[in-house]
């Protein structure tokens, strides 16, 4: 019988191909005395050779697929690999003190690239240290007969199986070719889940053991409705999916009709559907799928994709692309948010016990002035170009939102008197995603023009509870009556002192959180931009008034969040 | 002039003694090619000689204080550096690579411990592995011209100078000898801040740089109470903090008067003190500062300071000796609470991004239900002695409330079954520490018999910061209206039940936070034992009523922790 691992859904849609395993082998190995050095030396040529053919086939495929630029650093490893300096003193070291191939290596890599390391002025020994560490992982890989998995060599079609999947390794896939994928560990709000959404492939992540229990090239169908994956499946399950994969781009297409309808629900009530974006590249999506607005954009990438801190010019083109783009639909813009799991490798931030709980977001800019008005001077800049506002990260305090809003009036006030044309209607809002900040939501809407809710970190805040974690995983309950109190608190707080709250976290396009939020008047849902369509096709399912009755009753009789559950299904059916 | 250290004050109390420097040397050295041997391996000769008689002295004079067992360890690093296999081995890497001996003794030793720590069945061959760490240190102290510093042999009176106290460090402290400490980093809430005043020594944490603005052997003034220190003062000073020493001495002897008196504010109404407490020996220092109650009896110090899980037996004669030591007043028992910054050596945990948000408390406690039971077993039978509670750390949910009493209740059936006597009046409430769990009070109270507010990892979740973290540190504010709010809440929930609310962080005997605590409503304050007569002092100059307009106030009127602050002044002075 075919095999099914159940995960959790992450990015909806089917696909059928072939596994392509991304994993990192384990390059281990035991420190050995050995008889014979001649043997052993030449059990270190034959991997030195086998890497440098691996990598000539590497480097002529990243020139065909990357161009020339990107296949340079597989030239740097070659020449590494015929550095008589380096090689001679392994051989060395094998002969003198009669250790095997594997710890000669390691000792005489590690003592170059510390030497190189040291040299902390010098980018380009720094670099050199991070190409040897590279190279050493390659021949170690082939001495201990292993293999290194390149997933931008991939070019057909495959459904990518990893532990999980890191940044720089979405950065590199094709999507001409992975067709989905499909992670051991993460959740539905993991870098990896939101990642897949973006890319709009399907994946199941947090399946538990898909790197355990999938071989490379065994058929997969990876169902990202369901969250489950098939291995090896009969010639009719095959075929059945085939039909579901249809069924579903039906339905993909019918949503696809909404894109220029309003957000209404069935009785009229109307609210803003929005989206998330992470550069101003991503603007083009949102717009293709109807966002009415830019409810975050995360301007991290600004600093994350980048050698040293970006420009003000260079932020400033960025940000104006963006508002340009939108077209007069507003665009809000999230301050820098680094620390926690974001680092910068130009930026040495402390080593953190508890980094979530750290110096991150709002902290470090008002610790770094410098960064943080080179920031808001750009942004300011760039307002004159379209409809821009401007939102700050984890705010716990009044103190804090009035110490940041009165840096951007500084700012905003030096540009004015240097002539800059800025926009006088620019809206400076906070992200909500601190309990003690959604404690005192009445007293920081006096000082805010809008609030959003950040329910990833809210939640995990307000449990104490790690998302990414997987023993506490379990507390990560959005709709815990705990969590939609702290909503409702923000919402009436703003609504109060004639504000508006939004939400960017992945809560605002969660259909089962949609009629209650609805209920508890949220006026902006921001979310991936290809849930947009699907979230407003449900809106106008939806009566606003029962709604209300029903975020009533979960805010104020559920203990749990599987009674809410239970109250949601029962008021949508 | 008279340098001035400023720090926090961390326990009241004025000392003057010499500077006892607690700082671990640097023992990083470079590998380096050397070129005569002899010279070398006498180098390491040398050293091995110094450390011996070092531990010579150290070994005598852990004989005469600690007893011939404690000294045991000295031997056996004596008979470690007399291990001819071992130093053959360094001398044989010394002649043949032509290294410093630095270089040699860690190589070498690092081999030996791995080897041994490998063994992972073999107890005593892991315990050797220790031991040859720690003479490793020794000897390269030595080879590097720098001291290891020993706080088990200092004999004469001291202020200690570190950057921080471990609570290894603190159980080395004899306090025959150790009038004082200030340390570089920590808070009023840090583990040695808490360890001082359970001591009752003076202590100033946070100084910032004490390690390197004190010199070995320099006299110095710790000011307690004002949370400073004097470096190398004047004769003139010296007389000066004597009389302040002496009147600090005189208003502890009045306070001592409020021993038996009850804990009443000026208009007659009476609120419980309490004593938080670690092991059943600090009884006695509960019941000699007048306290009315244990409010807190943490019971992990059964789990640390032991090789193994502790045994039902071991557990229930501890419990029972709390109990029958309170002489029937209210001893609360709080379950286990390690993991976050707590291990157990033989309970390994999963190292975590985020320990503070992770695997820890109840959640150990419900997933490894086989330890938990043990311990309410052990609870239970102990409540037959005197008037036992328990309570629940880091509830979040209300199915964990209700998961934990279910087994507790289990656990309860089964004795009573089996004929053991068991009380049949133990109230079993949990600890209010996140945010969550206070938005949801009023559900939760249905359930508990009483809540204790556990203020230090309340306000760190509630402001998303880690109090241990410096850079974050501004944010631990007790008397931010958002963490009143939620004290507030919880008192006015359980209140509406018919239960009561308790404090047992270091909140409750905050004398800043106190007249506002009284004006919410709160039942019970459990503080360090030092400071309930102090608190009790307070009290009797309080106004219930005033308090409790001071907190509407604070609470409804009040936009930062400053606000609240000058309020309390306003309405105490």
């Amino acid at each position: 019988m075919t095999k099914v691992l159940k995960g959790i859904a992450a990015s909806d849609g089917i696909a059928t191909a072939k596994a392509y395993m991304l994993v990192q082998p384990d390059l281990s190995f035991s420190k050995k005395t050995i008889e014979d050095a001649d043997a052993e030396i030449n059990r270190l040529a034959a991997a030195v050779e086998a890497s440098k053919k691996e990598l000539e086939v590497i480097k002529q495929k990243a020139t065909e697929n990357l161009g020339e630029e990107e296949a340079q650093v597989f030239e740097a490893h070659l020449t590494i690999l015929s550095d008589p300096e380096l090689f001679g003193q392994i051989n060395d070291q094998i002969k003198n003190d009669l250790v095997n191939a594997e710890t000669a290596l390691k000792n005489v890599t590690d003592m170059f690239i510390s030497m190189f390391e040291a040299m902390t002025d010098n980018a380009y020994m720094q670099e050199r240290a991070g190409d040897i560490r590279d190279v050493t992982k390659r021949v170690m890989a082939h001495l201990l007969g292993v293999t290194i998995p390149n997933p931008a060599l991939i070019d057909e079609e495959v459904i990518i199986v990893s532990h999980d999947l890191t940044p720089s390794d979405t950065a590199q896939l094709d999507r001409r070719y992975v067709k989905g994928f499909i992670t051991d560990i993460g959740g539905r709000t993991s870098h990896s889940a939101i990642m897949s959404r973006t890319l709009e492939i399907p994946a199941v992540v947090g399946s538990g053991s898909a790197t355990t229990d999938i071989a490379e090239g065994t058929t997969l169908i990876l169902d990202g409705i369901n969250g489950e994956a098939l291995i090896d499946p009969t010639a009719e399950e095959v075929a059945e999916y085939q039909a579901k994969a249809k069924a579903f781009a039906e339905q993909k297409a019918e949503w696809k009709k909404l894109k220029n309808a309003a957000s209404t629900t069935a009785d009229g009530k109307q609210v803003i559907l929005g989206a998330n974006i992470g550069t101003p590249d991503d603007v083009q999506g949102a717009n293709d799928n109807g966002a009415e607005a830019v409810g975050l954009f995360r301007s991290e990438f600004l600093y994350m994709n980048s050698d040293e801190l970006p420009s003000e010019e260079e932020q400033f083109q960025a940000y104006k692309a963006a508002v340009e783009g939108m077209n007069g639909k507003q665009v809000v813009v999230r301050t820098m948010d680094i620390g926690g799991d974001k680092e910068l490798p130009y930026l040495p931030l402390p080593a953190e016990q508890n980094p979530f709980l750290g110096y991150r977001a709002i902290r470090i800019s008002l610790d770094r002035q410098d960064i943080f008005r080179t920031q808001l001077r750009a942004l300011l800049r760039a307002s004159h170009y379209g409809k821009l506002a401007i939102m700050f990260p984890m705010i716990a305090t009044v103190q804090e939102f009035k110490q940041a809003k009165a840096i951007f009036e500084e700012e905003k006030a030096k540009l004015v008197a240097d002539g800059v044309p800025v926009s006088d209607d620019i809206e400076v809002g906070m992200m909500m995603e601190i309990p003690a900040a959604a404690m005192i939501a009445d007293k920081l809407a006096k000082y805010v023009d809008f609030f959003s809710i950040g329910t990833n970190d809210l939640i995990g805040y307000s449990m104490a509870a790690d998302r990414g974690n997987e023993r506490v995983s379990y507390l990560y309950q959005p709709y815990n009556p705990s969590i939609l109190r702290m909503i409702k608190n923000t919402i009436e707080a703003s609504h109060a002192e004639g504000k508006w709250t939004g939400m960017c976290g992945e809560m605002a396009g969660d259909q089962v959180a949609v009629p209650v939020l609805l209920g508890l008047g949220l006026d902006e849902f921001s979310m991936s931009a290809t849930s947009i369509l699907k979230t407003r096709s449900l809106l106008k399912k939806l009566d606003s008034a029962k709604m209300q009755e029903l975020a009533d009753k979960a805010v104020n009789e559920c203990e749990t969040s599987d009674e809410v559950v239970a109250l949601v299904e029962e008021y949508t059916k």
